[in-house]
């Protein structure tokens, strides 16, 4: 199943974190847009070729030390149907290197629409007498405000399946308080609400290490909140954005974790995929070898996030 | 812009309704997806193809009658890269008919992520010196869970581009209740909390007809609090899901319109694709004649809905 699976990959690697792939054009090295772009038109075609390829490089620079990926759909969406099987590309190749796929996807909806949804990127399209996986990931990040009924079809997916989900619960976002942090008649935050929720939808999958591949997404930049979800949900695995660019350091995202170590799953994109232009490794690697300073990055990132949670 | 351009339609077809395009492959006559299957396959490309022959019809008989048409996202992507090639035909081709097309897709993120899923959908994607719309539809849906920043960037492409969005505010759906109903200390339930929202991010976009491009989702099961939001938000126009298939009547719907007879528009999937194998229908069209049962379903409906808000 989906969490024991991360699990023990979080484990063997020493690592808990996960490489956000959410690739703008201007995070690419020239040199991969400029020979995309010439080879593929500059168009999408190219754009999303040029993604694959730094995607590719990503990939072979983590798998070994790095559990998992978390492709962002919005930002191959955006480059049409050639974004899309990049996207699908990127999927498969992470999963061929043994790395865990989050897809960041967000989807909801009423049932017999999320039932299709899962169908897409957790279960199984029926044709015919026969059935395909269509963008298989190993687990999609929902939303829930359509309540149980929305949820429902993704749960059914991950127990037959063997697949996760992540609900959002507190994201990471400014704003996040306008719906999450309003409280109810007995005092009680939405954020908190939805962690219940989580705890009992997620009641039907723990695994052998004591989590449940229904997780919550819980944002680093909210450490009060934070804090609060862990006691309330002891079962489930975070997924905590806004680690690096969004403003969160190590302090912040230890109130994630349990004192087993485990419990949660922290995401760096644009520090792990820009790390070649930044301050800190531009002096030693070149553009051409953006993937090792992706690498540098991510095991900097494990030794920070590790030196707070042991 | 959206919402003028969307009235116009409504006004001159004398027709608050929209055709949602929900495909399933039982839904589709046999005939289509036999044919797709031997010349394409019996795989997703099969599927795709007849999704696609099926959904041409059915425009086909609608266009004149019924001003737009909803797509659902989640029935192209579980077909792939090939189901998303006929969502992306399927609105290029209602567009073509002059029909305005609402993508139902619910998305959501933090702001810039946002901003990506509105330029895959509502804006245009630039890459060098150029700009291309890659799913170009008139209106998406999207949910409010991370507040204004998750919404703002689809806002922005509404001014900019004259598009529209229509936010979750209460679903159609059984368990809508269980994040939608929960009462704030001070009494108030959150989708009215959401239509305040709704209000105030609206304002700058008020057409000539006195509506927002920015209208909220508020489903026919609900007809009470569906009263209650209609006064809420004088100026959002309800998408209205959960007519027909999902037990909602004409009645029901009638609290969504205000007394100018607009405000509304409302959405029947099931019952308009699936009309020529209903009971109503079943005997007077045969299964080749699909979109002249689509079409007196439509013209039915039409009636109905016309026949409580006049």
């Amino acid at each position: 199943m989906f969490i024991d699976n991360l699990i023990d990959k979080i484990k063997k690697l020493d690592n808990p974190t996960v490489a956000g792939l959410d690739p703008k054009l201007d995070y690419i090295p020239a040199f991969i847009l400029e020979k995309a772009f010439k080879e593929y038109g500059q168009n999408e075609l190219g754009a999303a070729k040029a993604i694959l390829e730094f995607n590719k490089g990503l990939i072979d620079g983590l798998y070994d030390v790095v559990p998992a990926v978390k492709p962002q759909l919005a930002y191959y969406e955006m480059y049409g149907i050639e974004g899309l099987k990049t996207m699908q590309e990127t999927v498969s190749y992470a999963r061929s290197k043994g790395m865990e796929v989050i897809l960041d996807a967000k989807r909801n909806d009423i049932g017999s629409t999320a039932e299709a949804y899962s169908t897409a990127f957790l279960g199984k399209t029926k044709i015919g007498n026969s059935e395909k996986a269509m963008f298989e990931a190993d687990a999609l990040t929902v939303s829930p405000y359509f309540g149980i009924d929305g949820v429902e079809p993704f749960i059914k997916d991950c127990e037959k399946y063997g697949k996760g989900i992540f609900i959002l619960v507190k994201t990471s976002n400014k704003s996040s308080g306008q719906l999450q942090d309003l409280k109810t008649e007995a005092g009680t935050p939405i954020y908190e609400i939805m962690a219940n929720y989580v705890n009992d939808w997620g009641k039907n999958t723990i695994g052998k290490h004591g989590y449940s591949s229904i997780g919550a997404v819980v944002g680093a930049t909210y450490p009060k909140q934070c804090a609060e979800l862990r006691v309330i949900m002891q079962n489930a695995y975070f997924l905590v954005p806004g680690y690096g660019a969004q403003g969160g350091g190590a302090k912040d995202v230890a109130p994630a974790f349990n004192k087993d170590g485990l419990g949660a799953i922290v995401n760096s994109s644009r520090g792990i995929m820009c790390a070649y232009k930044s301050a800190m490794y531009s002096d030693k690697y070149s553009e051409e070898a953006y993937s090792e300073a992706a690498r540098a990055e991510a095991l900097r990132m494990k030794e920070d996030i590790n030196s707070v949670i042991k």
